[in-house]
């Protein structure tokens, strides 16, 4: 019998990052360890110092992703008693447009004590909204200008992307931006940390800065139509040359060997976007038509296709960009699990958190408990999913959420439930646009954090988009996801495997749990989604720009009053 | 120095009865009790049967009545040591369209073991809004008919009123319907109880139903019209007596004084309308054009006028129905403290509460203080105060509540302050309408149970209002103002006065508290309030009827949902 095979796959989420051990025939996890980041999400002030963000802003701190390799790489490899000899590749995905300025030698310039003050030296997160006037401008210049390639991303520039932020830090810190030589992806970074090479993901470049195999990046007459010291953005920051999917970044250098306890040999996988590789757990390359949704704190719904079709409002598709020969097509919410995180921490009585505790509950569980004794409409309640905008198929952060319907009667489990409908409505206009628009959706597969706690959440999902859903497997998608990539990256000579096609055959599991639609259900959601579906067109589609004008007024409300803070900036 | 005189004022209000000893020389209060209602409102269960209610009900007990006159009184009379023979005049203000059908000797039907199982033998409450349907009808039929007593009352009947009640008893339980000899309200029937005589109250039946001083009821061809078997219903429950606001309705029976401890002959004022005896003491009979509103669990907004002025969507108008000789122009919002008392119970984290407690001080005052830290626009959010319906200017109890502009980022002192906002936008509503249709409103006196304990929604009114507010000396307005009325019964010979304008002159006190308006802070509101009437236009006025559609909807899947409870009603 062959020496068993093991691929470390390291998920760079939000909130911390989360390390897998994973055997390479079958895909069977054989050690985990989380290490959250301590500096989490940024949203308030730089640590260690009183500089006061503004609204919209969210930062993290890169040393909190290395020190995720170096705690808990060693973890896995205690708890799992593999010998590193045997651990052939090494893959990460991580949150994406999470970008950060570094030196020429990778250096973050928030490592540097010279910019350390500057909130715009350190890493932009995926959820860093701060750049939706860039974002609006680029929209506008790309179609006064006539270039096509925004078709493939639903028409829209959304603010969460990479180069609106580029273009906030060249506006708002001019100086820090000349002086960063390359601006990059975190998990691209990550790499280069690993491997003493700056190779750039594909996944990353496509979805995310407008990149395609068959055009490269946008052409820089539209960048310096932008503003001419963008000209160059692509030479001078980013660099042209991107890789595949699955293919080899490069070896463990001796430094991150060290720091991780592995062997200085151990190939190492091009990054790769968190949602894209929990679509390859979730067996997205298995069949064309599948739609993977990765439930977490947002929602990602990929799928792919052998066509070309243009969708308006979704994410982006890009050829090759999730399963090589096929066209990936993602689109996306931007809230889910932190609509429930939010609605717990600020609208949850103490009443229903002492319950929770006499019985030995988590809150989640008794709202989950009590929301799931009510019957669809029974709560009278409609709510439009947008604490954190619209991310598709609508393209804008400056929708907010609304919640209609309540009564003196209306109980907590109720605004709960309203919430998770909320979202399945959304994902219902996400699924709706896609076969409008001719890109089939045959069969769905829930993964992420939520599908697995959540039975509630599940069925809802399945009455409100009248169609089943498995559950993917496994609860850790992306970082099993990010170990397939290893296994491929490795290749079949080490003992991995030569596609992401040929890795899922072996690595993939679903589980039996599907969810299937109640018809009875089906029909009240009809009813539901109508009215979810105009006050979506409603507020989203202009008619009422109610939502984008008390933003402004809160945004003008706020810079009023903190003088103070803004000077701070400068 | 002639002997002080005394009078006695009963407020019944939603949850309790308050009663003050007041001195007549100078409005003084000398003594006051409150004593909640066993049963208070009675939403779910018929008291000590398993016999559910339907959504939209609200009963309660005329026991609970009487127990205020037996507990309340003799404290009053204990703690002011006050002599009985001192006391010239009693008198009361109820809740009204709060109704109850009764034998012929007064009895109500709900005392009585063969009717006491049906819900409809005990009190239906002014917040009963199960009679939509009738109310709809009735405002069908008057219009189809030709009769203009309608644009005495906003064009609209409302379910909160008392012949929509009489009709849903009819429709509902007509065996019970022919069982009553008399349906009366709550408050003509607590003076039947003290005088042993029933004297209906011309402000009651003017505002709640359609009586005028010219012209009487509505014809029986009206009632006819509705359904024939209402045709008599003045004549066989009300008959077509009326008796003017201060006038003497009798004297306590024997049976009375004893319940009471108070002397048989003290003079008993008609009834009269909580929250008119409350503008009373406001000093609405001081001049013409003042405003008083009374803020409690509702907002009821009275003006007098000299001339006749149709003005849509009010809740009324009468001559003689607040101050003799004038116009008594009356609208109101069915939701004001009931909005935070829902928002306090339903949607504060166990973090406030627990802060509120470490720190000594009542979970609303927490939120006052957090709330008042807030800038006007700064939290984003808007919303509409409809949590229990629209009284004025849509007169629509189907309409909910709406929250919009929510975001990840907000907290709960936010919701609080966007709902206090929410109520003043509506006000402001109301004050517009009225002097858009010629009834001016020169200055406004706030009164009831909130504008002493919560400034900030008094300076918000203010500042959305764009008018300086002055607080009412008294936070006990209604029980004052039954007092002056008892003070006007028992007439200057007594010791009383001639007139309730008399009365005024020494017995109504204003606060030095006045708030004036902000101009920084008018000038945002003047931004939110033109959001809020557009929204208040889009879903009130049949733009989109999503509201409607969603109480429709939750009232068919949870009569579904609840064969057995039904069949109990039957």
């Amino acid at each position: 019998m062959s020496q068993t095979k093991y691929t470390i796959g390291v998920d760079y989420g939000t909130e911390s990052g989360r390390v897998v051990l994973i055997d390479v025939a079958d895909g069977r996890e054989v050690a985990e360890a989380t290490h959250p980041y301590a500096n989490g999400v940024i949203t308030d002030r730089l640590p260690g110092t009183d500089i006061k963000l503004e609204p919209d802003w969210a930062l993290q701190d890169p040393q909190d992703y290395l020190a995720v390799l170096e705690q808990a790489i060693p973890q896995v490899l205690k708890v799992g008693g593999v010998d590193p000899a045997h651990i052939i590749g090494f893959g990460i995905d991580f949150t994406s447009a999470t970008i950060m300025p570094t030196l020429a030698d990778g250096t973050p310039l928030c490592f540097l004590p010279e910019w350390r003050a500057n909130p715009h030296a350190w890493v932009k997160l995926w959820k860093h909204h701060a750049a939706q006037p860039e974002a609006n401008k680029m929209t506008d210049v790309a179609q006064e200008m006539g270039y096509t390639f925004l078709e493939r991303y639903g028409e829209k520039v959304s603010s969460e992307w990479t180069l609106p932020k580029v273009w906030q830090t060249l506006n708002e810190a001019p100086e820090l931006y000349e002086a960063a030589d390359r601006i990059i992806e975190a998990g691209d970074w990550i790499v280069w940390q690993l491997t003493g090479q700056e190779k750039r993901s594909a996944g990353m470049a496509g979805y995310k800065s407008f990149w395609s195999k068959r055009e490269g990046y946008p052409p820089d007459d539209f960048f310096n139509a932008l503003d001419p010291r963008l000209a160059q953005v692509v030479d001078h920051k980013f660099g042209r040359e991107v890789y595949p999917l699955g293919s080899k970044a490069g070896a463990l250098t001796t430094k991150a060997a060290q720091l991780t306890g592995l062997q200085p040999d151990t190939a190492v996988a091009i990054a790769n976007i968190d949602a894209h590789v929990s679509a390859a757990a979730g067996g997205i390359a298995e069949k064309v038509g599948r739609m993977v949704i990765i439930m977490g704190t947002s929602n990602c719904h990929l799928v792919t296709g052998e066509t070309e079709h243009v969708v308006p409002g979704i994410c982006g598709y890009v050829e090759d960009g999730i399963v090589s020969g096929y066209l990936g097509y993602e689109a996306g919410q931007s809230c889910m699990g932190d609509h429930f995180a939010w609605f717990v921490k600020n609208c949850v009585p103490a009443a229903y958190t002492q319950e929770a505790t006499a019985r030995g509950m988590d809150i989640h569980q008794l709202l989950e408990e009590k929301a799931a004794r009510l019957k669809p409409g029974e709560s009278g309640l409609v709510a439009l999913d947008w604490w954190n905008g619209n991310r598709s198929i609508l393209v804008d952060v400056d929708l907010t959420g609304l919640l209609l319907g309540a009564t003196l009667a209306t109980k907590p489990e109720e605004i709960y439930r309203a919430l998770i409908e909320a979202t399945a409505y959304g994902t219902r206009v996400i699924i709706e646009n896609f076969e409008k628009n001719d890109v089939a959706v045959e069969d769905i597969v829930a993964t992420g954090g939520l599908p697995g706690r959540n039975k509630l959440l599940m069925q809802i999902f399945a009455d409100v988009t009248g169609r089943a859903i498995t559950v993917s497997g496994t609860s850790q998608g992306g970082a099993l996801g990010a170990a397939m990539h290893a296994a491929v990256a490795a290749g079949q000579a080490a003992g991995g495997y030569e596609s992401i096609v040929e890795a899922s055959q072996y690595m993939v599991h679903l589980s039996e749990q599907v969810y299937q639609p109640n018809p009875e259900h089906q029909q009240i959601y009809d009813q539901l989604f109508a009215e979810y579906l105009t006050l979506h067109d409603y507020f989203g589609r202009g008619a009422n720009n109610v939502m984008k004008r008390l933003k402004q007024l809160k945004a003008q409300v706020r810079a009023a009053g903190q003088p103070q803070q803004m000077m701070n900036h400068a």
